[in-house]
């Protein structure tokens, strides 16, 4: 089977997967649903459609009062010690980074912030799985900060999996069990001159059916992290944009360019013919690399997170700035709101199939605001940012 | 055939023909689209799957300097004189009765507001049809209150028009072309005990296939006008539903319970099992009834938005209220913003498919707000707001 044919994780699970899914109070069921779709390359099947997401069902999640050693089931919990070695699952040394990542980027964001300090969610599902949600409101630099792992163990349709297909029999093959973790993260600061950070890394596997010979197992990796400023400073974005770049350096030379356009094509608001901010890096369907090589990229970038964005907040969060600034930041907050809630596959799909809404829309801003046909002046510092919204540049 | 299985104009058309649609900037196309489906009591085919939503199509809009006396298409326009008169078309006194509603709504929030005035766009379309846009912002009372008429001249998919194949030939039918107009406003005040109200009333007709023998034309009308407030005030509810019963009650004793239940369900922001606000009445697909009455009943209908909300608003415009109360407030529009962006059909597929944004989005609030994890305390104001919206009560 080619690469680009794999199944993919689409960028759904940015918010799906770290974000918990549950079902509504007012309607209890047991399973949630979630939507899959086919490799951009081979777009073939849209599995967002109804009679395809109906098939997928992820177990009811319950709270849990302290952190587990693992979320992994027992069986993929491969090693004795509490900490993963070199030698452990893919799984498990992915579960082991996300959660790391949880804890640097928390204590990175608290440190700077000064005040706010992380409320936190823990919840599992009986069958396996579960997540870490953290949110900080209303500290001294950010207004909302949101940070949250999951791990899921859940079911797809056959027709979802390709391989199957591929490898075809007279046989349908039966549901194919997947594993999805992953750390999502939106952190909105209060000064309209310190810019907004989403990134998103998770990892997914397949069982191999069992009732198909020869269709493999699959795995891939997915995610990115991106900027969303209200006014550009040039040093600012170069400084992110590069630290994304040495990020994808070490591993491959493509991967910057060939990421940061992806990231300009994803976070696009089309009915404004705008993209949200100013980018990053954002990658899908990632499994035509060595599966180790991935896992290090992933860990890398993931490790990158708080170099690319504390030195930031730290030179801009005591700007001062004007209410014409601070509105301006308004207005671009309601882009934010209509990407994510028009747009962003996991938040749409994560409402749509009963997920858990606060964690969901944690990725929303605390305040965000309308105005109608707001047009900045030409040339103004509004104007210049609209412009780089529009326009994607290359800042290194 | 039978009324219930009557090609229905979804509430999409709320927003979509009121607010005017065009293409975006930069991808010029002649044509934007929007979706159809089947009457609810018959919910047998969604046209709102891409499919059948490309072959529905509308010209493109130019903006104009000055409103013309109609924007009915010169065979439509059956009366010489610049009223219609009681022989004049439907479609000729649904225009009039829209302009007349929109210039007295208009006039109504200008009086109350003091201080704003409305912003007036102007707009055609090359093959018939066009719209008025009137936006008041930022106002001593309204933060934001648009207030939009339109008239669209369009073609459906045959696969819409169920009484082509209730009439069945062997010959496949061809597009049909349809007819639409209607008024939409949201009108959202700045002090947290002044409600916000939306209303929206539409007139639908298609003409009979020329290819398929014994398939009527078709016609209906839609709409509604339910209230949004952030705090309780019994009397202002009861006023409001009274207003809306009295309307109901000229015509038909069961459109009032009929039309308010549909309302409730209508509003239901699925993801928090809860309604926008407090309800009204809400219609669509209506044409079991003398169409000469349903004409008289949505005027009466749209008649009835002044006396309902105007009073309500000179007693709340001026309460003094506490940062608390304007919190609450805002967090009540981010709900507002989230039924509009995800469920609301016109407004969803207004923007995908390329209408005029500014005018699509007026529906959305000056500013909004999104806490994680806000819940009011038991007994408060707050909650009990909160538990009216959970639980949709009988006001009257």
């Amino acid at each position: 089977m080619s690469p680009t044919t794999a199944l993919s994780a689409s960028s759904s699970l940015t918010t799906l997967f770290p974000f918990s899914s549950s079902t509504t109070k007012s309607k209890p069921t047991n399973f949630t649903q979630f939507p899959f779709r086919f490799s951009p390359k081979n777009p073939t099947l849209n599995l967002t459609s109804s009679t395809a997401r109906s098939a997928v069902s992820i177990e009811k999640e319950v709270p849990e009062t302290e952190r587990p050693h693992t979320f992994l089931r027992e069986s993929d919990d491969d090693d004795d010690e509490k900490e993963p070695s070199s030698t452990s699952s893919v799984r498990a040394r992915f579960e082991k980074m996300i959660r790391d990542a949880q804890d640097s980027v928390c204590q990175g964001i608290e440190a700077v912030d000064g005040g706010g300090k992380f409320k936190e969610d823990v919840w599992s599902r009986p069958g396996g799985g579960g997540g870490i949600s953290r949110v900080l409101q209303d500290g001294a630099v950010w207004e909302k900060a949101g940070v949250n792992v999951s791990v899921v163990y859940g079911v797809m349709p056959p027709e979802a999996y390709r391989a199957a297909k591929a490898a075809a029999t007279d046989q349908k093959p039966g549901p194919i069990p997947f594993f999805a973790a992953g750390i999502s993260s939106v952190l909105h600061p209060k000064n309209p001159f310190a810019p907004t950070l989403h990134f998103n890394y998770r990892y997914f596997e397949t069982d191999a059916p069992k009732d198909v010979p020869g269709a493999p197992r699959q795995w891939w990796f997915g995610g990115g992290t991106d900027l969303t400023p209200a006014y550009i400073f040039e040093e600012d974005v170069k400084h992110f944009h590069s630290t994304q770049k040495k990020a994808c350096d070490k591993f491959e030379p493509t991967f910057y360019p060939r990421f940061k356009k992806w990231c300009d094509d994803y976070f696009y608001i089309k009915h404004r013919d705008e993209r949200r901010g100013l980018g990053g890096i954002f990658f899908d369907d990632l499994n035509d690399y060595d599966q180790e090589m991935l896992l290090s990229f992933a860990t890398e970038c993931a490790n990158s997170v708080v170099p690319a964005y504390i030195p930031i907040i730290e030179k801009r969060k005591d700007t001062p700035f004007t209410e014409q600034n601070k509105a301006w930041q308004q207005l671009r907050r309601g882009r934010y709101v209509e990407f994510n809630l028009v747009y962003d596959r996991g938040t749409t799909f994560g409402l749509k199939t009963g997920g858990r809404i606060e964690s969901i829309l944690v990725s929303l801003p605390l305040t965000a605001r309308w105005e109608y046909d707001h047009k900045p002046e030409e040339g103004s510092e509004e104007w210049k940012l609209l412009d780089a919204c529009i326009n994607p540049k290359e800042w290194i």
